[in-house]
């Protein structure tokens, strides 16, 4: 007997039939002697008809009330849920964020869980009842409903598991789990059993949308495992967790990318100190986020600084450094607004420095030229041609053979 | 300069240019220079909405997680409403009955107020916001939510003005207020500009659905105002106050009526003590209400004994009591189910005997006879064919001139 928490998504709830047979699956999880808690997403489709309501009467809500507004979501699913068990005959109780106290701070639409109560939990828990309670909600010193942003669900999940000491915080979704890359570009993809944190935190925040990153980041903090899975099939899915509980090992464990990417490079910036900053500073007062970095010493003068970010701000952010430029007597702007970047990622890969050049030349097998790479401790992220992008993953895929199950025979692709 | 308390039905709310429009209402209100606490419905069609998805599951759903579902209508108005008000500069918050403090019992779905909090209300009104609270919910001693039943907004406006010692409760819907008789039989039906609680609640009781009972109850013991007024015209409405407050008095104030009605008669009801008690003890243990009884003594060794009721419980009750009228030596049980009622109201009627034979003979004159009469201080109920209603509500009407306005000129309807 263990405690769970599991979370379901809105596509797992978007219909009555669906929350029908989670309410089946809940009671099996039960049968099995398991103590659960479950949290729910809105259904889906309803939080952008919420969405979409409010933005008929104005572009820019109050936060507080718009909050108000798509908390209701998931109000509406966990009730559902729970008058679908209680027909079971599974006694069920659903609780709002601010019900059973997942008190976070006061940042309306992205709020930050800072406290999970534990009391009525283990109180209902303690006298037979499945708990279910809405993701994605919260509630502040003041009384007030928060939302933690899109996705935050998880987080939810993730938060109450953590403050319960759960044996496992399994993630319910319309995906089999996490898989070498996107199978829908690549057939043979593999779904993975086992991901270490730190491969499924850069897999995350490297596109692959199973998991919201907070969740992972939370649940690596409280040495909480992870389990991805699927509503609609009973195949354990993914188990995310500690490195050195991760049985078969493998040099590196995926291929994450992402489209819709700009480069911009500086070329002849300054050599001094603080120009970066100076640089940056600027983009950044413009609210945009960059994402890759990469800066070559060419001479002792001046230096090439070269970084990419979402296309969608390519334009503005490309009138700020060309203004600057001058200003700077940076010698020329370029950039390129049809790239994409492939990263590959492993834990395995701190130890063996053969995975680089292993991959870049896979890459160039292929014909694919490398406009500019980065790399931190466990993966190496390469920005190419869009055009380029699904023969390179499929290039640096099969040079891994990630397709393959790790075993014995490919003793040169295990870390020992 | 006064503090209002404004309660917006469903169909005042139903769309979002109905919403703008409720927030201009405000806003004028506002500039007048009153403080404002509005109490929301939810959007028309929206509570059915919920109620099917509930019973698409089951007919039958857990109570308390039936109010959890139906109690989200509120919020989205709410946030909306606070929404739409914020976006035209006028600062707006909006709360659930659990979030601003309106104390309940434990009997979901129609739960009863204890007490309702007014620190959050009082606080918001001082800086200036008008303070948006949710109808038709609240919250146990446990933290779950509750709901009222049906029409419970209005209680929750009533509750929240009683304890505020508001002005005036403005009760908004989608009539002009409350009229002599159903304005869609009777074309001449009048709107009343003051009506007292007792008339009122007389006919809010017989079946005119413009206030809630337990609203107007309530707002009678807490010496309160009620103001019924439509969310579409400026016109002030129907004013419900205290008797001694009503300027314009006359003997009737208004014609009630249900149809849906039917009549039972018992004849040769052995004369003894308690044997009524026994009768209706059945009928109410088969949780059916009666609503009209009348007794007749026909002689010194049985009674004719007659009650009606909503015409649905008619066939349970009809087999209860056959089988008693056999244990009890009843001499027999007879029944009409194609009956109506009709009740003229009115406080002036106390202290003229003539309302009632002036009525049986309006009747009389148009050829309608007359099955029950039953009398209480303020009204007078008859039983009538339920083919007859309609020209029996136009022949008492015309009798009393209900459709003229109060005057002088007529002393012998006037109370001096």
């Amino acid at each position: 007997m263990a405690l769970l928490v599991q979370k379901y998504g809105g596509s797992s709830l978007g219909t009555l039939e669906r929350i029908k047979h989670v309410a089946t699956k809940i009671i099996q999880a039960k049968q099995q002697g398991h103590q659960l808690v479950v949290v729910v997403s809105a259904m889906q489709y309803e939080t952008d008809r919420l969405i979409q309501l409010c933005h008929t009467l104005t572009p820019d809500p109050a936060p507080r009330e718009y909050d108000v507004l798509v908390a209701t979501g998931e109000q509406v699913s966990m009730s559902l849920l729970a008058i679908a068990l209680n027909t079971k005959k599974c006694p069920a109780r659903s609780y709002t964020g601010s019900q059973i106290g997942i008190q976070t701070d006061s940042i309306h639409t992205k709020a930050r869980i800072l406290e999970v109560k534990t009391e009525l939990i283990l109180q209902d828990l303690a006298e037979d009842y499945v708990v279910i309670i809405a993701g994605f909600q919260g509630v502040n010193a003041r009384g007030d409903t928060t939302t933690l942003g899109r996705g935050g669900s998880d987080t939810t999940a993730v938060a109450i598991a953590a403050a319960l000491h759960a044996e496992e915080c399994q993630i319910y979704t319309d995906v089999e789990g996490v898989f070498t890359t996107d199978p829908r570009i690549i057939p043979n993809a593999r779904l993975l059993s086992q991901i270490s944190f730190e491969e499924m935190l850069e897999m995350a925040s490297l596109g692959a949308k199973v998991l919201q990153m907070r969740s992972v980041e939370l649940a690596s903090k409280h040495n909480l495992p992870i389990r991805v899975l699927s509503t609609f099939s009973n195949h354990p899915g993914t188990l995310v967790t500690f490195e050195d509980k991760i049985m078969q090992r493998r040099l590196v464990s995926g291929i994450a990318f992402s489209r819709e990417e700009a480069i911009i490079a500086l070329n002849g910036v300054p050599n001094r100190a603080g120009i970066e900053g100076q640089i940056l500073g600027l983009v950044s007062d413009a609210n945009i986020e960059i994402d890759m970095i990469a800066q070559n010493a060419t001479d002792k003068e001046t230096n090439d600084f070269t970084f990419t970010l979402h296309r969608k701000d390519h334009p503005k952010t490309l009138q700020i450094l060309q203004q600057l430029a001058k200003e700077l007597g940076i010698a020329s702007v370029k950039s390129n607004t049809k790239v994409a970047k492939l990263s590959l990622v492993g834990i395995g890969m701190r130890s063996h420095s053969g995975v680089a050049s292993k991959m870049f030349q896979a890459l160039g097998d292929v014909g694919v030229n490398i406009q500019m790479i980065t790399t931190s401790e466990i993966k190496i992220s390469v920005v190419i041609d869009e055009d380029n992008l699904e023969r390179s993953i499929q290039a640096v895929h099969s040079a891994f053979e990630l397709d393959k199950l790790p075993s014995e025979k490919k003793p040169s692709l295990m870390e020992v």
